[in-house]
């Protein structure tokens, strides 16, 4: 099965075929391309939707970010920054890896074609120049012929012609003979021509035809072979990431695992504990006993003196909350 | 460790912190919903892609795919679209296993942190009101000692005075008597209210407030909790998929593997063989014998008879090639 021998007729068929081949390599260039680009966009949405829920810095939403649930999330926003990253490897890889390397290839490939074509239209060329030849070496021998024979009949008739000279029949003669053996030359030339012409055609057919198309066909060949490593290299590419993808997965597996609420209540209490006790009861007022007066007062208004943090929510908002008594002695009286 | 203890009056905080982690939740599930849209619109760009470079139906060009390499290129874009499908998959589990889950589990958040605030509230109300009771109770039995001791003096200043009558006397002693009576009593009602106010204000200290709290630290909790499991999902729903994209890439991979240039060149072959033999020698066409030039001249003209595809590249182009002769009899002449 070689082109050479099954389709030495098909010049120009060959042409457009590996110039489809040119063409479908280009187009898979062209797909790898806009795959890249997919590539990009996709990593860039990433990047940007990591980037759009990271805490401000020196914020008070930084400051949040000690908690446990926030870290975790914290986590999962830098993995998808690493897990944008790969598919940015992936865009790089296929590009350095398919694109640069193959659009290269193209090149080489369009150049060896062109080369090929070239050499069978000088072999073409050439067998064209020399049926010219062989044509007009035919067509004088045939002339020859004509002349001879005319030459022939010419003589024969003043041969037998009883009122023509000696000397006229003998000049007709001569000149017989001159074109007998011009119509010879032409007739050994002609020959020799075509001898050489079947000598040339069945080089042309059987070595030059054959020897060009096989090395397009091992053009081609070697074409089909690039694409199909191109597109296993367009799967490594990908499968390559795969791993380093699986452990930004792991990263947020293990972020989720650490959260610990138990340690964000804690961290709740530390942010926003007073260190206060509940007051304790309040002491009975003896209006009485007038000396005893002075003491509850006191004791009463303690409640307004110095205590932080003691509004309520809702209605009470801004009221400071009356009930509070650091008193040691709670339930004492009771 | 229990808020119920450490953050007794930390009730405004507490409302703070609560609506911050439901806003941490609710910007949880807006993150979640941008990747699946970034999912989304990459799984749209990768089928658009395979869309594109899908062979025309009923075109030369779906013809052409008969050549592995054209196979395997097919095989990629298909590929390359169950690819898109896995992160349409991811996208789907996504909202199925995470937001919109999370968005009924946030309104459910939202209705028990409002119970939880609205029992604190009313708790507070409740105190507020034992206080204010306390209070008038208290200011009545201060009025009353002020009374009681302005009808002793009275009673004391007439008891005295030898220009009052007796009967005058015994109505300012009867009228200090009745004031005693009347403080004693507030004294009575005081002492009770006070009593039960500082019950009320010890359970509201160490059991209603505590146990408030307790729930409010509870569902915080939950709600951590619940933030770690949908983060692990949201990894785990991303992992799923890798398998089956290992599958397509091996399915491209595999593709890959069938091309096979021999046989595209022996496809080639099928398509453009014309089962014409490469033309034998030209014979000699002996002009010197006129009987075999009409044999000589037939076999010449021979060359022009339905012959199709003989036309050659280049400047040659559209004529017809002139050497081919259907001759099982090649070179048998020279």
């Amino acid at each position: 099965m070689s082109w050479g021998t099954e389709l030495w007729d098909q010049f120009d068929n060959l042409e457009k075929h590996t110039q489809w081949g040119i063409d479908i390599l280009e187009k898979y260039i062209k797909f790898v391309k806009e795959r890249t680009e997919i590539e990009l966009s996709y990593a860039k949405q990433l990047r940007n939707l990591s980037k759009k829920y990271q805490p401000k810095k020196n914020s008070k939403e930084e400051e949040e970010y000690k908690y446990t649930a926030c870290k975790a999330f914290l986590s999962t926003l830098n993995e998808m920054n690493d897990y944008a990253g790969q598919h940015e490897v992936i865009s790089e890889n296929m590009t350095s890896q398919i694109t640069v390397d193959l659009m290269r290839y193209v090149q080489e490939l369009k150049q060896e074609r062109k080369s090929n074509f070239h050499d069978g239209r000088k072999a073409q060329q050439h067998i064209e120049t020399c049926w010219k030849q062989l044509e007009s070496s035919k067509r004088r021998f045939e002339r020859d012929c004509k002349e001879a024979d005319r030459a022939q009949q010419y003589f024969e008739k003043m041969d037998a012609d009883i009122n023509v000279t000696k000397a006229d029949v003998e000049k007709a003669r001569q000149q017989a003979q001159l074109r007998h053996q011009m119509a010879e030359d032409s007739k050994a030339e002609y020959s020799s021509i075509l001898q050489r012409f079947n000598q040339e055609q069945w080089e042309y057919y059987h070595t030059h035809i054959p020897n060009i198309f096989q090395k397009i066909q091992e053009m081609e060949e070697r074409r089909i072979v690039r694409i199909g490593e191109s597109m296993k290299t367009y799967a490594e590419v990908d499968r390559q990431v795969i791993p380093i993808i699986g452990k930004c997965l792991d990263g947020i597996v293990k972020a989720a695992e650490s959260i610990d609420q138990k340690n964000d209540s804690q961290l709740v209490v530390e942010a926003y504990k007073s260190g206060f006790e509940p007051p304790g009861d309040i002491e009975f007022e003896d209006y009485t006993q007038p000396m005893k007066r002075t003491v509850s007062e006191n004791s009463l208004s303690s409640a307004k003196e110095g205590k932080p943090e003691l509004k309520f929510g809702g209605k009470s908002r801004g009221k400071l909350w009356p009930f509070i008594k650091k008193n040691k002695k709670a339930r004492e009286n009771s």
